[in-house]
């Protein structure tokens, strides 16, 4: 072994990464009773603190950037030039939070956690207990693949997001497969980036709780091929096809299916596949449920609603003619789809269709998406 | 088709998305001769531009954060409380900026192109040409999967990125891999996050200047079993582990290889294997073709160098011993790691060993490193 010297070569590469002192603050910190936010900036005039806890009902994924249109905690200023503040903890979740430095929306320099939800950054804070127990700790996790296919209705080579089980290289077994669809402002990534979807199947998996399953993201937009903003060159800009949600909903069905069921272990049938979806995602799980009522059997929309156009009632009453094992739809109470589920939930008892409707409190958040995900894994496949 | 109806529902999510008027601002604009940033800042005191073309002989991947200590460009406020400036038009390169509001380090709020770097977000100007002529375009994309592997060497399940070449789902043909190593400060993501790893790879086999290969890239702090800050739970501390370097060196040929010699379709022999790596990825291939001579005929290490220490000399008379096809390896000239590399490149040619040392200007920088790559991956395999 000739490596040790090598290693000589590196001391100036750390030397290099030396950190300021600014660099050297701690923010933020989570203490028994309250969470303390720090930052560095002397010449700032005014700092505040804005997280998704203070706004639960939150009805917008782009929080407004100005303070005087949102709820703050001021920070104060010591002579140090370190502005601090300490509020109560919130609940356990998995919540965001950023700083306003004089007005402006910054990150918390000191948190290198942050997630992307489709339109900006958001500094983490994790608050741990029973909501969150499945977004940490698994010791056996799935693979997640980012796959080109080809998709003819949208005339594009497009991306989407797979999850292979844990066990899946190794055993010879079929899966059934889940497809999960994104809501408006994101992409084929969001579920991963934003609901830890990966960290709960794991745990779910792990656990017994949940039946090992594939898990198909696809980019949702008709107009991206993949996720934009990461790379390069990735968006069609057809803005004809932006128009055309009704040929995603086919693609879904004419494109992706086949291609999972021939590159992937399934069981390819009715039984073994659920369509469930966020918002925009809940639209195109009620919409590609109402086409093709022979194709699933578990269906989940969640933070979406129904309406009493012929149209809507005759998707549904498809859908009890071709039979179906799970109704299962989810919102928030203060959701703004709220009423629309509540249609939903109206039309399907008047049909006499066995449902469940999922209500709890918050509104069209990410807080909401991971607890559904969470509280509808186990029911799919059993 | 009773598609049509549900999308009434979108309505409500997309006119809860409206842009506040500052978020109609566009920046950056690219002109013919100057680039124009712009932000809405009304209550901030000062606010400037730190960009990379600004220091292309950088050495650290860690810009500092405050004004004070590194170049700027003021930016000047109207009467509307927006903030801009134009500069002359940088050469074509995929730059990454700043700005500062009173002294804070603060992304473009209006380009919602971002890369994290490890360390930071940075806001990202593509100013297309020749050098970038591979960052963009492909139409035959790669697949990239986030694998978990058992590490006994380091006594962990590990993750890392493994690229597949268009075609490979569906031909028969083996391939060969490239074992491409990351830096400090990074992990398995960052050779594609900022180095467009997979664009670059895409653009050159689709034009067949590239074998078509397999590329692996395994996260290389063997403290950490996966990428930190996207998702909890995820690192060892152990910090006996982070000391353990030469068992990161001998987990890549005990347990990598050998695993992506049983999961994938590769040609598994020495002709077929090359290693390549950054900075401490640079010293990694160092180490790991010093240890293990008979397992590589592709070596290129960047931005990292040799001394002449009797370990060192030792590990290079061992390579030429065994014999090799490619020994490729890069630095700028502004690098502090060139020096080093110019000793690499002396001791190689007084062992009369072929090799190639790739110089051009620049620094310890990611465009240094995307240029590395791009010149590198034609000469592999062929």
């Amino acid at each position: 072994m000739q490596i040790k010297n090598l290693f000589t070569t590196l001391a100036g590469l750390i030397a290099c990464a030396a950190l300021s002192a600014q660099e050297k603050l701690v923010s933020p910190v989570i203490g028994e009773r309250e969470v303390t936010f720090s930052m560095y900036a002397p010449a700032a005039r005014e700092v505040s603190v804005h997280g998704s806890w203070m706004d639960p009902d939150d009805n917008c994924y782009g929080t407004p950037v100005w303070t005087s249109e949102i709820e703050v905690v001021k920070m104060k200023k010591d002579k140090t030039g370190v502005w601090s503040c300490s509020i109560p903890l919130p609940s356990c979740d998995l919540w965001t939070y950023n700083f306003y430095v004089d007005g402006v929306y910054v990150l918390d320099p000191n948190n290198k956690f942050v997630q992307w939800d489709g339109t900006r950054e958001l500094s983490v804070l994790l608050i741990e207990g029973d909501v969150t127990k499945n977004f940490t700790g698994a010791t056996r996790h799935g693979n997640v693949e980012l796959v080109w296919y080809d998709s003819p209705t949208l005339g594009q080579e497009r991306r989407m997001m797979v999850y292979t089980p844990y066990g899946y290289e190794t055993c010879n077994k079929p899966y059934p497969v889940l497809y999960l669809l994104h809501g408006g402002m994101c992409d084929e990534t969001t579920w991963d980036n934003m609901a830890q979807a990966t960290a709960i199947l794991d745990n779910r998996i792990q656990k017994g709780e949940a039946e090992p399953m594939i898990v198909v993201m696809p980019n949702g937009n008709p107009s991206q091929n993949a996720a934009p903003y990461k790379f390069f060159a990735n968006e069609d800009r057809n803005e004809a096809l932006t128009r055309e949600r009704n040929a995603y909903v086919n693609s879904l069905v004419m494109d992706i299916i086949p291609y999972v069921e021939n590159h992937y272990r399934v069981i390819p049938d009715k039984a073994h596949r659920a369509v469930s979806g966020l918002s925009m995602g809940g639209a195109h799980t009620l919409a590609v449920t109402a086409a093709y009522p022979d194709v699933f059997d578990y269906i989940c929309p969640m933070g979406c609603g129904g309406n009493r156009s012929e149209d809507f009632l005759a998707g549904i009453q498809g859908i009890k003619k071709a039979g179906y094992k799970l109704y299962w739809h989810a919102a928030g109470t203060a959701d703004f789809a709220h009423p629309g589920a509540v249609v939903l939930d109206e039309i399907l008892t008047e049909n006499g269709m066995p449902h469940t409707f999922y209500e709890k409190n918050g509104g069209h958040t990410w807080s909401n998406w991971r607890i559904f995900l969470d509280t509808m894994l186990p029911l799919l496949f059993r």
